[in-house]
């Protein structure tokens, strides 16, 4: 069997290491140069040559390095002759560029899939895109895993006799209520009209949650105007407590202050797809770990072993 | 005939404008949004459908946020139905990484000219390319313009008779070659061995430049580490007096007030491909606008007329 | 310019008439000829050469045959040097294939996508596909028409006073409001969880519905079991009356039958971008025409105009 | 060695059981699921990953069906991380529309063998194509089969002193004559001159016939006019007894029977590369098994082994 | 419309100048040259932009060096901007090459048409390929003619009471049936079984040729023999006098001399669709021009009319 | 792993067979077929199928032939099912076209490069590209050896104390840098200034070159008019000796007697990536191998081991 080389670009190289070490394998060193008129220049520092390579690299701010850096990175990979390449992409911020709700817009979302397979990606491992229908803009087999089990695993720690999920969209009641079933409570969802990229309104919640421990669940958090709208609207109905969850804590513009800011905010969990870097340490932020799933799902991919199984059960 | 369309990305607006003022046609608006998790959203502001259009972005620092709004440029023009789509790139910084000079580096040079490709470019008209090979990167046709007529327009208003151009390098000796016969004086070349990106020895100059009036010309002028090599052994061969021109004029890391600071340099002359914004005003500094030349040719482009007779006669 | 040249498959040669007549222009014929062995052959009876092709097909049952035939003729206008070929496409069934929901299932709405280009599709003309990502699946330009204005301007013949639009989803609650907005009257919406192809569950309308005469809006009605719970959802609610309305009317398993037998239901509407055939005449049945609105389109499209003009206002 | 993985659309499902049995490797489960707007959902019931996957099924009537059905079992297969995917068409009925021989007509033996690249096929395996130029339409490795040695086989048991090898058509003499030679006898041949898809007429039988005992060969029987036409023109040269062969055993319009009730004809033989259903026990038929052959092609594909070396010796 | 520009490589420069003439336009020059190294380097030598370019090479002897110039033409006019790039293929030797009959053998047909496309072609005009399949190795429209009414319009000088066309094979049957049909005679064919490159065996004539005046029809004659072989045949069954005609002359190691020197040969006539330069004029040698019927197919491309309609009435 | 299997085209059969030796695995006979019309059909002698297949041709005159010849073993490769098709280029002489420096010229450098490709080169193993932007005109890997090490090896068996190497030409100058440091000398080099193919003046020698023992060194001789010129530069500046070196000795037009012709030239020494074939033996020339290195190259690809680390240490 081809053996595995794993490599990391600059934007989490914290979550690379864990993954490496969750495998068992070395995380080889990138060397990335950057010129005098702003250009990148990439390379692998170590034997490609018919390797099973994974390039780990979340498109997170600063977006557009981290991208291009990205490519340049396939591109080496490829010229290096790796047997495969595959990208691991934590977290794909240009997901959300998924229609053309507006005449001569860009379609971010598929552009940047095809230029990935133009650079060099053979295959992709994504965690919890923006819209499920992201997947099938990816021209090459994309492994596509989700967080739920590792939230859930923490949420297992509290009573949650009491406890309700909330979503704070329809949109994304579906991944809500399978969270719900793991955690064996209801589900409720906030039934939002976004009217801007900043400014939002929920017009309703469906479900009970007067009087109930609720957890707000998102796939992600960036301003967390969303969020803050929801909890708006379930201290109206008169919630016990809340809890805010998400897969990748983007926490842009003051966010996640200004979330734990909120006095009956008890605890915000999210997970590391992103490197989540307050400026002060913030007590109520809980940061779970997906490098052991990331691992598994690599290992598995490795190994020609079944990824979808990884979910069942 | 399809009417012309021309939008310009963030990168040099000014050029774009001056380009638009030459043709005699308006610059369209475009809205580039950047969102709370730093992706970019390029809005069209003007029916491209059916037309001719052009998008006119220099690949400069922020190169990757210019490079990657390009890319979304040219994905929503093609979606918006353009008939064709031309990138005009006065600068093209990438053209410099067009080698794989170590073992699994990038060539950024080849990547970027596919990914234009893959977004949607139909044709590229390009000034100065680093190296002429570069052309051949592109499966879409080229048309590689210089900026010496505008260069030589400018020196004519001098006093030639004692007049030497100087190539830095001996890999330009043949557009300073081509130069000094627009001017009607002779060349000479310094041979350069470069050892790294920003340490460079010039280790002679052949040709006769003691006593003359020199001008040095390179491609481009980014740290300027060369040309400051080249002035110390021009000073050391005895030139009556020495003008610094380049079409490029990027001066990254202060190289304009570098080479200025030099008593012995009389004048530096760069064309506008890039924006040239120095801290303060350089009174030393000239610089030539190419807008003409490249509007000239995108008239050319659109109506089906020679480009290469413009450099006829 | 380049000629204008219309042809239709066999899924629905009427709406193609129609289409024609509103254009003025000749719907060419297309010779369909079945072998011994169950293949199709295409013949387009009518000159392609340099002409700009229109290709109107419906992917509707019997959905294979349709769009075999559909490729097939794809094949014939590039093979006959058609100058552009645009697939009219009123209904695109395989939009509802757009998420992989399971391991090693196909996505045909990106498949067929791929398909219809490989085959040589230069451009689609698109009707109100089941999610606005679908726009994304495709590699050549889309424009996107909705049937929102044929549907309002039946409706605005009525007393709209107590008037509440209704979305059976909150998947489709964007198309809903913008309904609701052009006929000046509130929306509101179910919230649905499906379970499986054929069983449906509606949790909860939000929005305030008792005492309204309301219109259900949803894209399309196939098996109508959507429909019939919320119906069962307003009727416990107490709403004053019912009318259905939606786009795309493929009534299938008797579905037209068995929502117009409920006696509260005032009114069916859809539009005829898929054959509407019912076994016997339904008098509660209103079939609105979108052929004006998509040979506006073509129109447009092949004189270069703007299609996103046609919504504005 | 990668694991091989065989599945099997609803074309011909009885093959596929019997080349796995051949083979000794499971046939997996294939759900196919239909939604009401007729259109067709795949999915693969066993792990394809890093797998040798084989996807068994001719091109047969319902010739639409089954072909789009194919293409979405391949786009299933390259999303489930197949590491190869060979498309195994017994009988690849679109073969027929090989040339272009009307003007604006498709060549839908072309396009197929395009749309089976883009929907993931990375190689085929295909018995007896009706010309042998159809294998250049495929742009990826094409393994052709033959049956000849399986028809000859059954005739070896036959005293075949006066028998002569007819093929109906030279157009198909090639194979005849090889067929010939391997059962140790002469070979004749009409002269097809075809006028219409059903109405055909052969002018001339080269070879002696008088007196022998004829075996017709086709490469296959559809509505089986060309086999009759050669019949009478053989009844009346006088020959001995007739018995029919033919690879591919369509029989469609009745051809089957229609051909067994000629009096003289003594037997029937084809093989199953396509099912063959009488609608009542036809005692003149006779079904030889191809799965043998295909199988151990498909094993030395999977093995990397001659395909070549089974037709030697 | 798009200005006609035609460029002629050296295969055939006197047919290319006569198309012209014919045409009324210009044949523009092309500077081959050759370095030291033998490689080829091209020129067109006449503005290509936004022209509708047609290039005229038959690929005949030496065949490699006409291909490849041909291909470094295409390559021209693609960096030269040409709107469309047509080949015009007189003569495609390598369609001889279009089946796969041995073992890991090129199949030549099929990767010449997808060089030409890599290389740059749009679309092909073509002239009696060797077989009809191999329209469809092309991946861009091909516009296929015949040189059947040329043929017939010299014929039709004789007196023609007595006369049978004979195809040598009965491959060829099909353009000698619609060849005896324009002459309103009756058609005859040889059974052909060839058994290597150069020799062959006529078994029988289908069809009254005893006391006839027989043309022999052939695609094309490069050695003769299957011409000789059929010569001898129908001399033993007593024919008249004897004709041989074809569309490519290619007349290969000294066929023409052979030919003519039968003494029962009256006339051999071919059309200049390759270069006929016998060593010494040979009076029985007619060479007919083709250059009216394609320079009448590129005015027709150009203009966008017909190309099929040539060939009715 | 998969098999190795080594072909070789007819361009240079001698090398292939020593580097089968030096691999020690037998090197597969390839059958070329001319036809009467000069097309070419390659077959491969031995199975392909899913084995790590490598064809060795050097791109050399008969170029076109060698070239096409090449496309078509490459073809063949891949239609026999090969697991990996890997180029070998000792020479390739199209990278000389490189650029565009005339209007309406081809860059057969780069069309080359994308018609191996689309033969089906998987990768390119190649040797001393004229220049270094050449391995970016391949989209496919390519691993580019140079003979440095072959030819230093050589010559440290003299005494180097007064030696000097001159590159002809300051674009040789990196390589010719690289191989004094081998060989632990000094560098010199000519500036160049080329006016023709055939015509070439040097301008200067830079560095000390009088009275050493001077070794000129260049990446091929052609020609020999650069060689001849820069010989009678260094003459005038009284070198002690001389000594000639290249990679690729291609000698056309009498070359290698011209050089040896001059007295004060004690020897000429070549590798044999290209045939060397002296009319008359010449006692002045020294061929040198490098099929060792070919072979440790393959043998490196074939293993998955690091190519660059050959030339470490």
């Amino acid at each position: 069997m081809r053996e595995i080389a794993v490599f990391s670009g600059s934007a989490h190289p914290e979550l690379a290491a864990e993954i490496c070490a969750n495998l068992g394998v070395e995380l080889h060193p990138v060397r990335v140069r950057r010129f005098a008129n702003d250009c990148l220049e990439v390379q692998l520092e170590a034997n490609c040559r018919e390797r099973d390579v994974f390039l780990i690299q979340p498109i997170v701010a600063p977006t557009q390095e981290n991208l291009v850096e990205l490519l340049l990175m396939l591109d080496a990979a490829r010229g290096a002759s790796a047997a495969r390449t595959t990208v691991v992409l934590p977290h794909y911020a240009y997901a959300r560029s998924d229609k053309k709700d507006a005449p001569r817009i860009s379609i971010g979302g598929r552009l940047v899939a095809d230029l990935l397979v133009t650079a060099g990606a053979n295959r992709v491992l994504a965690m919890t895109l923006h819209s499920p229908q992201v997947h099938g803009f990816f021209s090459v087999p994309v492994d596509h895993l989700h967080a739920l089990r590792e939230l859930a695993g923490h949420f297992r720690g509290y009573d949650l006799s009491r406890t309700t999920v909330v979503s704070p969209d329809l949109g994304n009641a579906k991944p809500a209520a399978h969270f719900a079933r793991l955690l064996g409570v209801p589900v409720a969802a906030g039934a939002k009209e976004r009217f801007a990229d900043d400014r939002v309104t929920i017009s309703s919640i469906i479900g009970e949650v007067a009087g109930r421990d609720v957890i707000v669940l998102d796939d992600e958090i960036a301003r967390g105007s969303t969020v803050l709208e929801v909890l708006a609207r379930l201290r109206e109905l008169g919630v016990r407590s809340i809890r805010v969850a998400c897969t990748h804590g983007l926490f842009s513009d003051g966010a996640l202050k200004r979330i734990a800011d909120e006095p009956d905010v008890a605890e915000i969990v999210c997970t590391n797809t992103v490197p989540v870097q307050p400026d002060e340490p913030e007590p109520k932020l809980t940061v779970l770990s997906i490098a052991p799933a990331l691992a598994e799902a690599m290992r598995r991919i490795h190994n020609g072993e079944s990824v979808s199984a990884l979910f069942d059960a």
